[in-house]
């Protein structure tokens, strides 16, 4: 089986074909710009494949995306269709996502921006906020990634509320579903996470009109893709104060342009798309075992619905 | 019964005599400073009381320490011998415990403070680190705070460890107890959280011997008592690198003197003794309650051991 592995930046993808390799020694793994023969590629792994590259393998199996999330293949306008296509789930992608969710809302929680500006004065200046069971957190989004993280908050102590397209049970979390719910799970809400997948529904969904059914100072945390936000409609409410704070580790371009204004907003906490962070390591052993199963059987549990878009 | 209130600052003061009044009524509750009949004085409820306040009351009953601390009371070298001291805890005061001991963990272990230098240069620079199950933190002291603390980091994924006097039992925490363990407990700790009550022995007990048995780059979180360490040991560690980083919430001096040089320093987190700050609604709650029960039944849950100085 021949396996072609493609990322934006060449030195990473060459990591992955290095770690892939000695993972699947039976297998041939190439970076996908040195494939030499299309027609012998069976598998692709792929973090934001360029347009036409799924299209230059005539017998392709099965697509694999180094991540959750599946709309960096799906928005390849010359996407194969019928092509299956494997997500990278895992323990560990989980906990890093428990873990980036916790600290960002504790840190608006408890407003550790304001606390070290203080600090930046010599300041001795005691912030005291509400106790955790008095703080409403919502997260939207509750597949793998959304329901650990929700059952995090709720297990520190936060007053925590989940939204999803269908209906979710998660202990100690108030769930609610669909569009009918939607705004009831905003109104009151004090810290806002998004885990939603990307889908042509979700797109723009962190815009003003959602803001403005926020409780007052709130604060948003977007941790899942940058089209889910509206860029400008962020920094409006930010300047109007109908927005307190917020955290981004995701943007409609990345990196994130040295000049965009949210770099050095002092509202905004930038992170370089970190929150879940795959390294070939673990994610290797992933992906191959996946490769594995997919190959002795025909199909995996980490199978993406194309159709549903995640 | 006559209570007389003092904390360091009058206004301060003031709430608290207020609150307390209201959910006393029978009582009669009086700013210290106020006092015209010191006879008629059974209960001091105070923060830091200064030297021979306490032997003004020549029939004191009980001193409440408005904190889970009794080192503020106990540094009186005039305080009247026997007066039993009543401590105040409470789910509030260990939520805002863990709250602050999660926020701080997760903030050294994902590197926030590098995070956010590289966001002021514009910089997509992407930090990766081991999930929190590669990564040892360590608790000392095992109270009703401590054994929380631990607690929640075993909750977040943290490889935690405890360490306290006696023994302890604590679910997901490897325990160790004594001097005999102590030096096991530190060896290869990369996070290390301080909880200790402050007594002579635990006294300057965050120093160099110490830091230089913690694995290398580790991070110091003090919220227990600004005594527990020897500041010119951490300014040198932190200097040399063998201390990464550290999160203060309590000093020798409070508030910290604005020309302390732990302000200025780009290593150190300065937060303003606000960990588990009680607030005069909650706390005043907890201490009304427990004058309550000592007035009718001459002891409380939350007595304090004089000798043992917690």
């Amino acid at each position: 089986m021949t396996v072609a592995v493609y990322l934006p930046l060449d030195d990473k993808t060459q990591w992955w074909v290095d770690m892939l390799q000695s993972l699947l020694p039976g297998w041939s793994v190439e970076a996908m710009n040195a494939v030499t023969d299309p027609a012998a590629v069976e598998y692709a792994v792929v973090w934001r494949p360029r347009t036409g590259d799924m299209a230059r393998f005539p017998n392709l199996k099965a697509i694999v995306s180094i991540g959750a999330g599946i709309d960096h293949v799906l928005s390849d306008e010359q996407l194969p269709a019928g092509v299956p296509i494997i997500r990278t789930v895992g323990d560990d992608l989980t906990q890093r996502m428990r873990e980036y969710v916790a600290l960002h809302v504790l840190r608006h929680h408890r407003d550790m921006p304001r606390q070290l500006r203080a600090q930046n004065e010599s300041d001795w200046h005691a912030i005291v906020v509400p106790v955790a069971p008095q703080r409403t957190v919502g997260v939207m989004g509750l597949g793998n990634l959304g329901a650990a993280a929700a059952r995090t908050l709720a297990d520190l102590g936060f007053a925590t509320r989940g939204w999803s397209k269908s209906a979710k049970t998660i202990e100690g979390v108030t769930t609610f579903a669909g569009p009918d719910q939607f705004d009831a799970f905003l109104s009151g809400c004090e810290i806002l996470v998004n885990l939603l997948p990307m889908t042509s529904q979700t797109s723009g969904i962190l815009n003003a009109d959602l803001f403005g059914k926020l409780a007052k100072d709130a604060c948003i945390i977007n941790c899942a893709r940058g089209g889910h936000l509206v860029d400008d409609d962020l920094l409006a409410a930010l300047e109007s104060g109908t927005i307190k704070q917020a955290t981004l580790d995701v943007f409609h371009v990345e990196p994130l342009p040295a000049d965009h204004a949210f770099w050095r907003n002092p509202a905004i906490t930038v992170t370089p798309h970190v929150a879940s962070q795959i390294d070939a390591g673990t994610g290797g052993r992933i992906i191959a075992a996946n490769l594995e199963t997919f190959e002795s059987t025909g199909t995996c549990a980490d199978l993406a619905d194309a159709v549903r878009g995640y």
